[in-house]
């Protein structure tokens, strides 16, 4: 028997709420590598809110269509190569899409040096903790002392931006949904205080824990969030907008914040967009800070590793939903 | 007779638009200079949208009051003065508000070279021209051959932003009400383009005349206008945040503009409020190269000078209409 390729396509796009029933499992040949390609085994798939934003309309990658293979992440093992930088056996980093197998060209894998556990190249050492480090250090800018704000802080980004901010001798007060998660935030996190979004209000949440006002935020929300923290931001202060979760799964995204511009006026505030490429000559040395941290024990490391290509869809919609805690991704082989 | 002190109060405090009838001209004693203070006569009062934006609420200063006097920044002589610091004759820049004279500390009081008109003290030596020059050169960072887009572009900053822009190098392109006022930017100040927001659809005027996108945005209003701008901005653009005139005249201001903060993340925008306080240090840089600037004829200087104090309500309420063309102010004395 011929070996095969099991892929999962978006058959359809959500025009509300994503559900697993966007998705569909296929099986196709097998893919060959041309000139130039490389035929890659997917090992891991990266699960990201930013899945869901691809849906939307044409953001840092084109918008993705129906009836194709869903896009995403991965960690993958080169099987063959037709290009002479690669050989069998080499792990790369590439937009792989949600299938076990995919040939591309070599000059859009990115290889990476094996670590154990091969997890963290996906959660610290991938885009997710290298996403933490600069939108923090370099956008964000907190100094010794100040007070970070960080949105979904139980989610794979959030969760090492406040533990990056604790090392870095800040007061930190993370957002996040549920007593539990926020309990967890504090007690085994190290955050100096949480906000649960769904029970408290948030005007009010802040006022109480930051009682200094908030000189750095990390936005991973946007929405009625971003305003609330707006209003409570000091002189000079500085948001790093990571992404916009709460404006992903819908299909009627919400007007922006109350307070844009007239705050960032008043306060002379500075709201900034990145993605991690905007910083690629900084990320080696994330790479190797985070590698550190986490030897010395100072950065926890958070990973929620669900077996199975098949479990990826309603892997992705519980993500969206905030059911995660820490980075979430498909052990594919 | 004694002399005596005509003052305009803020007698009411707008719920909706600002009227004549918010204010009220009376008449006090003259001030006496106490210790430490300086008595000053004022000359020009400076009209600004941030005095309809101080009566909303605490800014970058605290909010306005009922029933005292007029906030705003005048140009002033000095009559006597119990500071060593000054003496009479001297000229200073002073937050003096709507009145004939008024006593201050000396240490509030910044101290002014005569100029030849004195008025260019308010409009491209003033606050306001300095506005310009920080907002767009420190902030917005235009490159030669960018596109700068300026809303409120006929009014005191507006006009000041396009013309330095040109002076720079960049595409430029006015937005600002009215189509012989856009007539007037393109073929008086040199403006490559502009489009009048109470005529056109704004997405699809920024969308003909800057066909390359934009590059950096100075922001005078907020609002819908920068709503539609925020669609057209390019890849790493910058939006100079200076003001919201569009929200300050209402009791009931608008929410934030859609794409805030999800196009700032998938453009990697940065959008940055600031005063010219911000940048105290480059200001005599500012005052010197605008200076040169206007004498060599590459700098226009845009001046609607009221007489009398009386005069000062109505000229504010048509201000915050767009009536006037460059820097408004009244002549005190």
């Amino acid at each position: 028997m011929t070996q095969q390729n099991r892929q999962i396509l978006l058959v359809e796009k959500p025009t509300e709420k994503l559900s697993p029933s966007h998705f569909e499992m296929t099986t196709s040949e097998m893919p060959v590598a041309g000139d130039g390609e490389v035929l890659c085994k997917t090992l891991y798939l990266s699960l990201d809110a930013a899945n869901r934003a691809w849906m939307q309309g044409k953001t840092y990658r084109d918008e993705l269509g129906a009836g194709n293979v869903m896009a995403g992440g991965v960690l993958a093992e080169v099987i063959e190569s037709k290009d002479d930088k690669f050989k069998p056996g080499d792990l790369v980093q590439a937009d792989g899409g949600w299938q076990e197998y995919f040939a591309q060209k070599g000059k859009v894998l990115m290889k990476r040096k094996r670590h154990d556990p091969l997890t963290h190249l996906l959660s610290i050492l991938g885009v997710t903790g290298q996403t933490a480090y600069v939108g923090l250090l370099n956008v964000g800018k907190p100094e010794p002392g100040q007070t970070v704000v960080v949105s979904a802080a139980g989610g794979a980004v959030g969760n090492v931006v406040g533990q990056i901010a604790k090392i870095k001798g800040c007061r930190v007060v993370g957002i996040a949904g549920g007593a539990e998660k926020c309990d967890w935030l504090v007690n085994d996190l190290g955050f100096d205080a949480a906000i649960d979004y769904k029970d408290e209000n948030i005007f009010q949440g802040l006022k109480e824990k930051c009682p200094d006002g908030i000189d750095v935020y990390f936005d991973n929300v946007g929405g009625q969030i971003l305003e609330a923290v707006l209003f409570r931001m000091n002189m000079h202060g500085r948001i790093s907008c990571c992404g916009a979760v709460s404006q992903y799964d819908t299909g009627n995204p919400g007007p922006g914040p109350r307070g844009v511009p007239g705050l960032l006026v008043t306060k002379r505030l500075t709201m900034q967009g990145f993605i991690v490429m905007d910083y690629a000559k900084d990320l080696p040395k994330a790479d190797e800070e985070m590698a550190g941290w986490a030897k010395e024990g100072k950065l926890k490391v958070l990973e929620d590793v669900i077996d199975g290509l098949e479990n990826a869809p309603s892997a992705l919609v519980g993500l969206l939903a905030g059911e995660n805690r820490g980075k979430r991704m498909i052990k594919v082989a």
